[in-house]
């Protein structure tokens, strides 16, 4: 296959990362006979530096026009003190919007090599966890109406959280699906008790439930979601919820792995193109110093093959040379904990997939 | 002192273990030479039982009537079809309206003599933690317009998140007194870069942390916060957050403990009178065997002494009780993880603790 890959490289360690990741895509490339081109544009920081936009008309043109994209990170202490519209983040919004992207999915899955970072107690975690959260992520509060209105207590700052059965209805559908191929266990999201997009979301839920006869369905309340995922996250497989929550809850389940640094994302849209990238931030302190975990850019790359390419077979090889070298023993700093064996660079780590693959 | 508390016992283990604060507080009106009038009010399942109303106008009445209010819990599954607008939950959202609660503290401490409970590993818990929630009870999405309107995809539901600079003045003030009193460490939790009301809400505060300089100040985004719960608790003191996001990061910080049949929480308004009730739910499952931990409670009672009526010996002398209770090893059974050991019951351990005052 000859596939156009977008590169939104970003800021901090966005650029080592992203370097990596090509590095092993390629080698993959080549091993399987592909061709994979690879383009490069401005998001976030070094965007606005270049640009004064954080997410210039290039790079939504250049993401469009790719087969799929793949991000670093954005964002850092320079551009902290810029006003709402020209902060790196924006830049995230709006590619989502721009390509779609109405679904993430953030799987948290505790690595047996890895089971002594997670900053849970053993009988918790016993022979580890492995669950997908379903982001919305193109609705929500994250896109509703928003500004200044008169309000009881006189000027009043407001964001509208908003629902359609539509919206529901086809993040439903995905985190359905993505049940039936896994342990076929759902679990819903919301605050029916207070909110009415929670009721709204609810009832299409389980309207959607009765079509998924094989899925066990059930309903959680946000506020006891965030006490289950610590107290037992092994009751998760697929957990369905709005962008709002799914943003407070995939990132606590991601640090109960302990490794946010081995977690990749997908966030898709209707087409196959979608836009993969590590959970974690672009770490300004350790930037340019190879010293970051390249691995989840690297298996957010092996995500892509498999979620927008149908490279499946291609995605494993990927993911299984990422377990041999952390069964190797293979650590970046990250991945540390208190050892004083000395860490892996960036390149390094690198340089020991690709011998992997 | 002569007092009138109202009490709200509510449904499951609620009456139990209202009755358990009730004798203890008796007990210390006793040794301290006060009078405790006390006046059952219904609320919940039991008030739509008997007046179809989750919240008579007689219960609030008799709450803005009291000098203090204690209340159980409410709900359960035999309330569960009813509509929004007769469930029981709808009662507490009432009573915090109707008596001007705008401020919740919820403490989230780990005993140290129950530090084996908490699910987090012991390096991460090392000599226990101890922090205080400030959450915003009033307003937000909680109380904010909603309903269905025309959307981008048809019909949509929406609710509404709003903050006003008075509202986020006053709960700030609140934090930053409480922070005073304690280690002079305040985290306010916001998503300022996605919500206008956060920005507002952020800019409030950092006015308000000026006038505080002896308080170290900083801001943290919500999904980073639910994180760093997990991660490293030590991190924090005071928290304040809005309505929202504090029903969510409360009750993680609660499960962090292990013990959530040990926290007590309070609501407060502008005058003196405030509502106090465990953080646990009303437990259907355990109502009326006697099992039930009524220590969330008891001290609930202790957390008014202290913050309605400023006894602050009083309440000492039930908080030192409990102290005395679980250092003798005494447990009721949500408190004994896997020993085998027979657990106290609700009254047992209620004996206990009026023994050791
Ligand atoms: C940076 C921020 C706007 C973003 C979000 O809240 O969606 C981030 O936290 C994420 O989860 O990708
Ligand atoms: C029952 C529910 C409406 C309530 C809330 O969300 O405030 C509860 O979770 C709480 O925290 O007291």
């Amino acid at each position: 296959m000859e596939l156009k890959i977008a590169l939104l490289k970003g800021d901090g360690i966005g650029p080592e990362i992203v370097d990596s990741a090509v590095a092993v895509l390629e080698k993959t490339a080549e091993k399987f006979g592909h061709r994979f081109i690879f383009t490069p544009y401005l998001i976030g920081g070094c965007a606005i530096d270049e640009t004064s936009l954080p997410l210039p008309q290039e790079t939504v043109d250049g993401c469009l026009a790719s087969d799929s994209v793949i991000l670093g990170a954005v964002g850092g202490p320079k551009w902290d003190g810029l006003a709402g519209d020209i902060r790196p983040e924006k830049a995230l919004l709006g590619i989502r919007s721009a390509m779609g992207l109405f679904t993430n999915l953030r799987p948290a899955k505790l690595y047996p090599a890895l089971r002594s970072a997670s900053p849970l107690k053993d009988e918790i975690v016993g022979d580890g966890f492995d669950l997908l959260i379903v982001r919305e992520l193109t609705g929500g509060i994250y896109f509703g109406e928003r500004g200044y209105r008169e309000g009881r207590y006189g000027t009043e700052a407001f964001d509208t959280e908003a629902y359609s059965v539509t919206e529901i209805e086809r993040i439903g559908k995905v985190a359905f699906e993505a049940a039936m191929k896994r342990s076929k266990r759902i679990c819903s999201i919301d605050k029916a008790n207070v909110l009415e997009s929670s009721r709204l979301w609810r009832k299409t839920m389980h309207e959607l439930a009765e079509k998924y006869p094989d899925v066990e369905y059930r309903d959680m309340f946000v506020d006891n979601a965030a006490m289950q995922l610590v107290r037992d996250p092994k009751q998760f497989d697929v957990i369905v919820t709005s962008n709002m929550f799914g943003d407070i809850l995939s990132d606590e389940a991601s640090q109960i792995t302990g490794s946010i640094g081995m977690l990749a994302s997908a966030s898709l849209g209707a087409s196959k193109r979608g836009l993969y990238e590590p959970i974690h931030g672009s770490a300004p302190d350790i930037a340019g110093k190879n010293m970051a975990n390249p691995i989840a850019t690297i298996l957010s790359g092996a995500m892509m093959l498999r979620y927008s390419f149908g490279l499946t077979a291609e995605a494993g090889t990927i993911e299984k040379a990422v377990d041999k070298v952390l069964d190797q023993g293979l650590r970046t700093a990250d991945l540390m904990g208190s050892s004083l064996d000395t860490p892996l660079s960036c390149t390094a780590m690198t340089e020991a997939i690709l011998k992997a693959i």
